[in-house]
């Protein structure tokens, strides 16, 4: 499946758009009707959407507000409430659910200018059972998970923006999989309000674009903070520490050739690069993150256990019984791991503007029946500090591979900066 | 209005009635009826409930199962959902919702045994603006908020249990308004999914009830933490710091009078007692907590402010609009002064147990049209720390007073226990 078609508008980048909107050379109409043919025909094979009326998407491009998002069609993950499609946050238990309410995330997108085109498929409840969903690139492989849908859909033309969420891997993992750009930000930047939380101590909202400059224009829209200007160049070229991290025994062999790729073309592009790894005890937040992980689904899924726990899958059900099995020393000791790792993040990239590190630990598994690995997740997710995806070559079997750019916690706009100059160096 | 009715169950500690269930000298349906005689008087005037169906409440108490908080009622305040009744979240706006699925906090009070007997009063949003409830201990008087009607409701043998919700002082204030215990556990103690979220860096699930240990009872079991043995004597007395803190200015005469007397009290109980304040820079956070409590807000409310904003009561909208115009600095500032405090407070409170302040200015204020102010409540909310106010006699008016116990983030177990030697020393 071709990613490009030359001159049809569903695959310009938002940035692209959203000039030639406001240059009236493109009406927000006409960009939808180019992303619904879009779908029209991929999604029969790709099953991007949980929920998508093309009527609703066609009146709501017609009668767009001003402002930063004007007229760009957005895919919301569901686990996202929009007041005007049922969330069924991947799981049987919530079909034919009908919120009242956006989520803040949506009204704030909305009052931007930007169009919901539809709800994307998400795994059950944000975690690993998979749903339907295919990868563009090649759809006898997953798209990643657990933001399926917002991924492919971004990949294929479908929509140039979409909502994520991530609690181990779930923007990073699939964005890097589909060949597209994902963002996380520092824990918080995007409000959670109307998401269906399922670990508090780690679900962060993200989004999903076709360059880092979309994702800062995205998110800083619906954040209220200011990302910086997508065409500002950095003064200088940044300090990269190439990093493996405690989780490198999980990276497959393309993904070993990729980092030392990664490293040696940011050196010829200017940067100050130096391999740096993360001090002792950070590899401990890989245990540390399945046991709060799970600890908090498990209760925040108190509902449907009491009521429906037959229509949970057997794996959900495992590693809910996983974290109500946790002792109070191991979730004190879990917490504890969080807090000592958080506080000396900021030390640990001490002479450094940013990390670069793998976004997976390979290409996208073959099958939809397992989304991947989140091993090269665990920690920053854990650690609450932005992450950016950017798309960085393909592996052996041509689908593509992501290196992640990785700052401190609240640091956004500087690690959003340094991934576009990343993103250059390397495209 | 009398507080104490010797000999009707609906007065009893939740401790009191669950040994009478278990003995079978109460059954949960007799103790249901006596909340429910006691409702039927007392609602009229006081005004706790925004929704209550005793129909369903009967069916409930018929059919519990067994579980740490077997057929005790519980009051929900109405930011938290529970699936069989509606949420409105104080706001016309959310008129007539019925939510489809239990809040987590309740799902699992029910799978404990805990039987719902309806919807508390709660603020606009868990805001300032008041509901109708009233103080029981004198009517012409505010009970406090946001968590109003579970305050009022505990007091006035409604129900010997009930949720609140903090984001400022929204437990603590009430209850020592209305002369209860409350607790606000370590951030994130009680699990959030299902509750309407206004400030995700701050809203914390807490308990209101008749003494210490029936907090503990109940936060232990709908946790699933082990908040201790309430018949439990600790091996020694406390080092209890007694802190002024930096909000000593609001502080009226009885409160400044109530925290010499209490440190008199609990010195001759066998604490040891010292003063303690906190170290400089702590004073920061009564001004970083509204900017964080209301740009949070403001992102949260997204889609009510989008499509509702005349519904919203003006003091809202003011807040709301004061948290938009914060500027990058601004908000930066307050995170990292959050942050810094957070980091440096276990090491604040060295050589001490717990520290004992006031929860409030002095006595609730006269008129329904003010909740009073949270300004003993800010730092302790701001620092995720758990706080457990208990009664201490009363002011010039013959209004309730509470003394607040704090201690380490995490550490409930051991400010839970301090607690009741408090209430025990003090009693």
């Amino acid at each position: 499946m071709s990613h490009q078609t030359p001159g049809d508008p569903c695959h310009l980048t938002a940035t692209q758009a959203l000039a030639l909107i406001r240059a009236d050379a493109l009406r927000p109409e006409a960009l939808m009707e180019a992303c619904l043919d879009r779908i029209t025909r991929v999604e029969p094979k790709l099953r991007v959407f949980a929920c998508f009326d093309p009527a609703q998407a066609r009146a709501a491009a017609a009668s767009v507000p001003a402002g930063p998002l004007q007229g760009l069609p957005i895919g919301v993950k569901d686990v996202l409430d929009a007041a005007d499609l049922p969330s069924q946050y991947g799981s049987p238990i919530w079909a034919g659910h009908r919120p009242r309410a956006d989520a803040a995330a949506v009204a704030w997108a909305r009052a931007a200018g930007g169009v919901v085109i539809g709800k994307t498929v998400t795994t059950e409840f944000a975690t690993r059972h998979p749903g339907p969903t295919r990868n563009p690139v090649n759809p006898a492989h997953t798209p990643g998970g657990s933001s399926s849908g917002s991924a492919a859909g971004v990949r294929a033309g479908m929509f140039p923006l979409a909502y994520g969420t991530q609690t181990a891997g779930s923007v990073i993992r699939p964005a890097a999989f589909c060949g597209v750009v994902g963002y996380k930000p520092t824990f918080g930047l995007i409000n959670r309000a109307g998401m269906k939380i399922m670990a508090d101590s780690l679900d962060t909202v993200g989004v999903l674009a076709r360059s880092v400059a979309d994702c800062a224009l995205f998110a800083g829209a619906v954040s209220g903070r200011d990302l910086g200007d997508p065409d500002a160049q950095p003064a200088r070229a940044p300090r990269i520490g190439v990093c493996r991290s405690p989780s490198w025994p999980a990276a497959a062999p393309e993904t070993q050739a990729l980092l030392e790729r990664v490293a040696t073309a940011l050196g010829w592009a200017g940067a100050a690069v130096s391999a740096r790894e993360l001090p002792d005890g950070y590899a401990d937040l890989i245990e540390a993150h399945p046991i709060v992980m799970n600890a908090e689904s498990a209760r925040s899924l108190g509902w449907e256990l009491a009521h429906h726990r037959d229509r949970l899958s057997e794996s959900l059900r495992e590693r809910m019984d996983f974290g109500l099995r946790q002792t109070e020393a191991a979730l004190d000791n879990a917490y504890a791991v969080f807090a000592r790792c958080q506080a000396g993040f900021s030390a640990a990239m001490e002479g450094l503007d940013v990390l670069v590190t793998p976004a997976a630990p390979g290409e996208a598994p073959k099958g939809l029946g397992w989304t991947g690995d989140p091993a090269f997740n665990f920690i920053w997710t854990s650690l609450h500090v932005p992450c950016v995806t950017v798309p960085a070559g393909t592996g052996p079997n041509g689908l593509p591979l992501g290196i992640q750019a990785v700052g401190r916690r609240g640091e956004d706009r500087a690690v959003l900066a340094w991934a576009r100059w990343v993103e250059a160096a390397l495209g």
